[in-house]
């Protein structure tokens, strides 16, 4: 059975106006003024951007275009699962199953094939395997201690990260996928990451 | 003369760090909650996954990424300039040299290659003769009336707009690119105007 148009518009529509809560979900990570937390909404265009703008940093092969549908996407899960700050503790387990619930609910409400092929992005960008899923990855991990340097510490601050952790937690991520990048930001990082530590 | 690879990143980082100012821009629509004015960093990133979601409403031959890649870039100039609500009184010519010069600016921190291939992407989306121009103009003024419709009434209260305003300033825009948009929100967004001016 195939929906009419008008019914698949309105699916389609059902899904973006839920979307629109993500602009209500605030990340552990501050504007680059320091001003006030960032949503997952306005990063996930930030890092959308980062992709357009950095494209020749990608691997080879990688398609740009599925790495910004990648990015548009990777968040949506936050409105029912919330977002996990890097540093924190959590139960890893339990969040990858209150992120895929969310998955199935959000992605659910499109159109069955649009629904699927948007979260097969999804699980593709989780997965972490693809040339795409890497230089997404890597983006995601990179726009937030960009943040950190401009505001003196932001997130580093508040959770008492020390080089190692974040080199382990965020480096690892940065450095898979976008080598370059990682290049860019460990000198620049570690100098503010030691600094607040003494 | 050529920039060397550190040089050409180091420009890219200045103007994406700039680029998070856009999240300080508020505009004159409201998330669907109704809760808060919404930022123009925030709306970038919705109406581009409304092109990623409707891009089977896309004039025959559009380039999606295209779109997509307009979209992330069409508001920065707001850094500068601010944002021009629709329905407000503004002097138009002013606002347009503000926002050219916004562009030179900003499109002008990055490496120069890629600042005029930005820059011409904008200069598409402005001029709105393109396929892929028309369809991210009538996607951008597609979204807030959804967002009216959600939050009962949002900028239509409060400029008090009726609905032959709405019709010449946002409808031709939306008929233009997406007649297909048009046709599913007119009758929607009429019954809330018209209850509205009751």
């Amino acid at each position: 059975m195939t929906q009419s148009l008008p019914d698949r518009l309105t699916a389609q529509m059902t899904f973006l106006m839920e979307a629109d809560r993500l602009k209500s979900v605030n990340r552990a990570s501050r504007l680059a003024s320091g001003a006030r937390f960032e949503n997952s909404a306005e990063h996930s265009w930030h890092v959308a951007l980062f992709a357009l703008t950095l494209a020749e940093q990608a691997p080879e092969g990688c398609d740009i275009g599925r790495v910004i549908a990648m990015l548009l996407l990777h968040d949506l899960v936050e409105i029912d699962a919330g977002d996990a700050p890097v540093f924190g503790a959590h139960d890893g387990a339990a969040m990858e199953a209150a992120e895929r619930a969310a998955a199935d609910r959000i992605f659910g409400l499109l159109p069955a094939d649009q629904g699927a092929a948007f979260r097969a992005l999804w699980d593709e960008f989780e997965a972490n395997q693809t040339p795409e899923a890497q230089f997404a990855k890597s983006l995601d991990r990179f726009v937030p201690p960009n943040l950190n340097i401009a505001n003196d510490g932001g997130s580093w601050k508040d959770y008492g990260v020390g080089w190692d952790t974040f080199e382990s937690r965020v480096g690892a991520k940065i450095r898979n996928g976008a080598p370059g990048l990682w290049d860019w930001i460990a000198p620049r990082a570690r100098a503010v990451i030691e600094r607040l530590a003494r």
